[in-house]
């Protein structure tokens, strides 16, 4: 087992080497926004490649329907065609929206039966949870082929975290945090984007999970919409059943003048007065190059000591 | 009974003469986010004085606590003395965000059991929201001091309905369609602003209303955003018990070149294939100068015809 030391920053993961031979091909799906720029795919190929994976788009991938990437029946058969191809990992292209629109028609026990594993986030996130919600099924929250591996440059810790946990090889995820209160406990780790997220509350895929560890995470929304979202959560008495909750990026919003000091840290803040729970910042998860990826569903466990966070992932197996 | 004719584009309002003389006395509280410009204030008295209102400013109306009207204590604090004061209608001076922090602290059955006629709209929908939910008390999805009488210019017909309606005096409300399906109907009147209401989903605060007259509106959300929670409210099974789908003013957003042609119509279009209720668009509310004052809890009748749409407020008195 070795313990690497990441930069400043970025997570510090730990892993060993028995890797699984079957977990190195990924098939590329499309099932929210069209792809606007087919390079990204290229460059997302090359780079899986150079680290090991066999890489297949699914024929679809670069459909267009409006805003989508082909229109619903086009986007559902893309997933029955990766449950129908050979390729272990299923990996969403990008996000956008149009996952919400699926939600009633996929089969969510011939997706949870298939043993794949599917790896997305953004809009990927109402995939991830339906599939627990509806059949119990473990996912990954992680990154994406066109936004991550076709980005100009891919951050390597992403890439490397990604390889790790695809082979089983990934056990403890460290990362530095400035503002985290003490915990020490294990539960189902879950979450994913809070838009998203909030928007499966009242709906049947929305996961009912008591004591588990929620990460959540959001682009382009204003600290007051975060607060109402967390503050949803909290008044649907989900929140206050949690053993943590872990905070990732929260970028792309702008304060207005009018706000007058209201930030996301007073957002935070309201938030730990309503919910006594312990908060974690600083997850390295969200739209940002630098992600980590998570099993949604699994059983992880989470701890604290000073200016470090712990998320220990497959003691499980030990 | 007079039937006014109102200007092309503008509702007609039928109108009979037997007003409530407890009906002309308003006071204003800030339940959301700070005033930030007294005059509108000074020009909603004066309007509103005009009328034959009495106006009362609650004294807590200017408080301001970064981007909120005072701390949630002091926003608390301005509901218990719109209940102990004599003016029969209570009405928001603005928007912003900032009910919903307080919705676990209100006493909601001394709000029902008031009297008072609660009046807004945008973040006031989850007052009125909760209020039905906790209490089954009526409230008003109406003009706001500052947005509406404090504006440069009021629109007469906001006003004019805004009186007749507090006065009890409104009987239909007719309104111009472009796009109606036929219903003839009746049921509870409920709704607000769509993001509001759908963050009320899974928590106590949102009514159980089965058979309702449902009316949405909503600002700055993208079309996108609007058809997600259009289609949460669906897959929560809400939107499909309804009678109809009242659709308001979506206003101030910006389409992008990679909508490719996805717009308001298509996202109304998808909502309208998922759920089978009759939908009718161009109710005049919103975000928007002209708006029509609806008593949200209310039975009411809603039929349509070519071109028109009607909302029959009290035939139940008759």
């Amino acid at each position: 087992m070795t313990k690497v030391n990441a930069p400043h920053g970025h997570p510090e993961h730990v892993h060993d080497h028995h890797c699984r031979p079957d977990a190195r091909g990924i098939y590329v799906i499309s099932p929210s926004g069209a792809v606007a720029d087919p390079e990204t795919l290229t460059r997302a190929q090359t780079r899986l490649s150079s680290m090991g994976f066999k890489v297949a788009l699914d024929r679809g991938v670069l459909n267009q329907a409006q805003r989508f990437a082909g229109t619903d029946t086009q986007r559902l058969a893309a997933f029955t065609r990766a449950l129908k191809q050979k390729l272990p990992i299923v990996m969403a292209s990008r996000g956008g929206y149009g996952v919400g629109r699926l939600l009633h028609s996929l089969d969510w026990q011939a997706l949870a039966n298939s043993g794949k594993r599917f790896v997305g986030h953004s809009d990927f996130t109402a995939f991830s949870l339906a599939l627990y919600a509806k059949a119990q099924a473990i996912s990954y929250a992680g990154p994406m082929a066109c936004f991550d591996f076709g980005a100009k440059k891919t951050e390597i810790l992403t890439a490397e975290i990604f390889g790790e946990c695809m082979r089983g090889e990934l056990e403890i995820l460290s990362f530095e945090t400035q503002d985290a209160d003490a915990v020490d406990g294990r539960g189902v780790l879950w979450g994913g984007n809070l838009a998203m997220m909030t928007s499966l509350l009242g709906t049947p895929y929305m996961p009912k999970i008591k004591g588990g560890i929620l990460f959540v995470e959001d682009v382009g929304e204003h600290p007051y919409r975060i607060e109402r979202m967390l503050n949803q959560l909290a008044q649907a008495g989900i929140l206050g059943k949690q053993k943590a909750l872990l905070l990732g990026g929260f970028t792309d919003y702008r304060l207005a003048e009018h706000d007058r000091g209201y930030d996301l840290k007073a957002a935070i803040a309201f938030i730990r007065k309503s919910v006594k729970i312990p908060v974690i910042t600083g997850l390295p998860f969200g739209h940002t190059a630098m992600k980590v990826t998570l099993p949604v569903g699994a059983k992880v466990g989470v701890a604290t000591e000073k200016g470090l966070a712990h998320l220990v992932l497959d003691e499980h197996q030990h």
